[in-house]
């Protein structure tokens, strides 16, 4: 590494530029692949501030896998996936794919990338897993104490949430942590607020339970607060950094005011944060939980960011009801394999989790941007494309005076799937036919030749 | 093999008395190991049977795994675990094992023998799904296709219950089905009988759901049905092949009249079949859904058979309630791994499942032995032994007049864990405390000088 001179140039905190200028340097290649980075004491004593802010600056590039600890050796970069997204197009720009098979692309949104997954390092920490005497047992009711302690490690680093291991509750889906804690919540609460549009799974969980729903609309610009205050139902749930199926993130101001809400109300906040990691065009907005985290159970899970078939998730219960639900469900078995827990709990450890989630931003952002450059190219103005910051899928509302049956079906015809979305609104519904786009499981050729079928099939 | 001589002796079905002259044969060491048993049309010919019935016979004999199909080629012998209990027991009789470091003996039954597990067979099985396209997505909401149907192949063989794939809900837990049932079945019915003493754990996912409950008393004998048509609930929860904790059967006249029973009240039977693979004593009676599954809704899980900590659960609908189920839970993730999901169902195909339970039945009915005959022999007439001819654990009745949790704490102080049953118990106790001993992953040595220690704790 050459000799680099930082100038703290804004009023951001201090770890926070030094975090930036070295993923730049990074990113741009400045510093290469295993080169060392200045020791933490070093970097302190050169920029003159504390240990404790190049630490934290570290552990922030640690947590996104830019960087790696190696004990008291130091800290070394990692490799990075180069965004090449740009070269990989245009090679294949001029000569279009003809298929030697029949065609399906499938732009499902429900699954993830296979090709960059890490076969060899899962399979061996999974195989030690199966010699552990501790694997021949059930597993704890709420979850392995290690995997939980991994989970807090990784909240704090990567979405600001300070949380006690013990707070966190291991599931086996969203949907299964929700129709549980609705068990619990039912005793107290009668009425939920949900998102319209907004993710079905979630309102059937409540249904079962009895809820009465009332509705929060949202709009591809975000949602409308105008009138929580004249609902009468306690809790709400809501997905912030990623609106299902905008995209669309919450405000700030929009996030403290729900904060201020919840704790007028007496109720609760859901906050369903299922896809944060893979955001392309922004610093992620802070959890709701690292605001205030007195009335925000938070939810996430390694669905989109590992494998969905894993069924591993999380819920993080805030200090007033831990109690109430942990006896409630005291004489519970764990609805998630014990040994995928010990396996993600030890990947995590190794640092592994966070090389992944960095690669697979990258790998997932390469995607995104070939498939709205395609979408762009082929329809112009034909599609509005919604929610494409964020996430592994993005939505075109078709302005082709064509119902949401036909455009799904005349894809068909012609070998690919799209997906609707008709079933996320509840009273709220659009003017236009709104269409999901998935990608993550696709090569990029594959995403080109499939949005050049889809231009053939609505033309 | 020599010839052999049949001899149909008494009017039980034919199919049946050639399995078990074969099952002994192979017992008996009289056909050996990888030995070619006689084809199925010539067993046939020379037996004056249809080819049906030697083929029934001989499925059955694959399925508790004494032999094993090879395609065209024929039927072979598989290796048994031979009845090794009184060699090994002796062998060690007159040398008391002294251990080296302090003792911690653990009766706990919620583990299973870790040193009969088939690692090398699990891990080829669970790295070889790993590399399948499908196995990046999320999975069947009720399960996948493959192991339903063969659980549907192996209840119909070591169950005699006949059931459609489709009518096979796979899940994490007994409990988190108990749960997802009660969500359905609570529209209909507000009431449950549960047996008392029983398991607890059910008894809670009743009430989570806010089910009134009603009991069935239970004795070591066997339960008492004089009440139940003064009761008002018209669903039932049993576990007839094994109760828990009490260890007894059912018997079949019992069964019919349950069967009677919810028939004229239109109600259903929640028939819990949680380690029915494990008698040692006598044929298996048969699951009552196999007698009338009209309105039976059977529960079988891999917790005790293989693996705990997996999470692989399952429920045999009837077909009046599939449809009722399905479409409330049409949009709901699985809750089980895909992984595991498509592991089992290659390890069940490959006919390892039935190789292994067969393996186990001996290595379980050899420790149970080991464990009676040591409690007979340091406490003779001062414990009742209860439920020893199934399962992987015994209950022991203590005359001595002293409390379970005497029992428990004095046996801690000499490093032995013994658990409690007063939890299963409602209203219906017992005159004096009943002690829990598991025994599945102790070895001989572990369970008889566990017993030694008990001796020493409750003198």
């Amino acid at each position: 590494m050459k000799t680099t001179i930082f100038a703290f140039t804004d009023s951001s905190p201090k770890y926070k530029q030094i975090y930036e200028q070295f993923k730049l340097l990074i990113e741009q290649g400045d510093i290469k692949v295993d080169e060392p980075l200045p020791s933490i004491r070093h970097l302190a004593q050169s920029l003159q501030v504390s240990r404790n802010t190049t630490l934290m600056a570290y552990e922030q590039l640690v947590a996104e896998g830019y960087i790696r600890g190696e004990g008291r050796v130091g800290f070394f970069v990692n490799e990075v996936e180069p965004l090449c997204f740009q070269e990989g197009r245009n090679s294949s720009h001029h000569e279009p794919i003809e298929p030697l098979s029949p065609v399906h692309i499938d732009f499902r949104a429900d699954v993830v990338d296979q090709s960059h997954f890490p076969l060899q390092t899962w399979r061996r920490i999974s195989n030690q897993v199966l010699t552990g005497k501790d694997s021949f047992r059930y597993g704890e009711p709420f979850g392995e104490l290690c995997l939980r302690e991994q989970i807090s490690e990784y909240l704090l680093q990567s979405r600001g949430v300070r949380t006690d291991p013990h707070a966190i509750i291991i599931g086996s889906s969203t949907q299964q942590l929700l129709v549980y804690l609705g068990l619990v919540l039912k005793h107290d609460f009668s009425g939920m607020i949900v998102e319209d549009p907004g993710y079905d799974g979630a309102r059937e969980a409540f249904q079962l339970n009895s809820f009465t729903l009332e509705t929060l609309p949202v709009y591809e610009t975000g949602a409308d607060f105008s009138h929580l205050e004249h609902l009468k139902s306690r809790l709400i749930y809501v997905a912030p950094s990623h609106h299902s199926p905008y995209g669309v993130s919450m405000p700030i101001q929009q996030r403290h005011a729900l904060i201020h809400w919840a704790n007028k109300m007496q109720g609760y906040i859901i906050e369903d944060d299922y896809d944060s990691e893979f955001r392309y065009t922004q610093q992620p907005f802070p959890a709701l939980a690292s605001i205030d985290a007195t009335r925000v159970i938070y939810l996430g899970n390694f669905s989109k960011c590992f494998l969905p078939g894993i069924r591993l998730s999380y819920m993080v219960l805030p200090q007033s009801l831990i109690d109430r639900y942990k006896n409630q469900f005291a004489h519970f078995e764990s609805t998630t394999s014990l040994l995928s827990q010990f396996a993600m709990a030890k990947f995590m450890e190794a640092g592994e989790w966070n090389r992944h989630i960095k690669r697979m931003r990258l790998v997932y952002k390469r995607k995104m941007q070939c498939l709205v450059s395609e979408l762009r190219r082929y329809f112009e103005r034909d599609v509005s494309i919604i929610g494409e910051q964020s996430g592994l899928y993005l939505l075109v509302k078709v302005h082709l005076d064509r119902s949401e049956e036909w455009l799904i079906e005349q894809a068909s015809i012609q070998g690919v799937r799209v997906y609707p979305t008709s079933r996320f609104f509840m009273k709220n519904r659009t003017d236009q036919p709104i269409i999901k786009i998935g990608f993550s499981n696709l090569s990029i050729e594959e995403i080109q030749f499939g949005v050049k079928l889809l231009k053939e099939a609505w033309s």
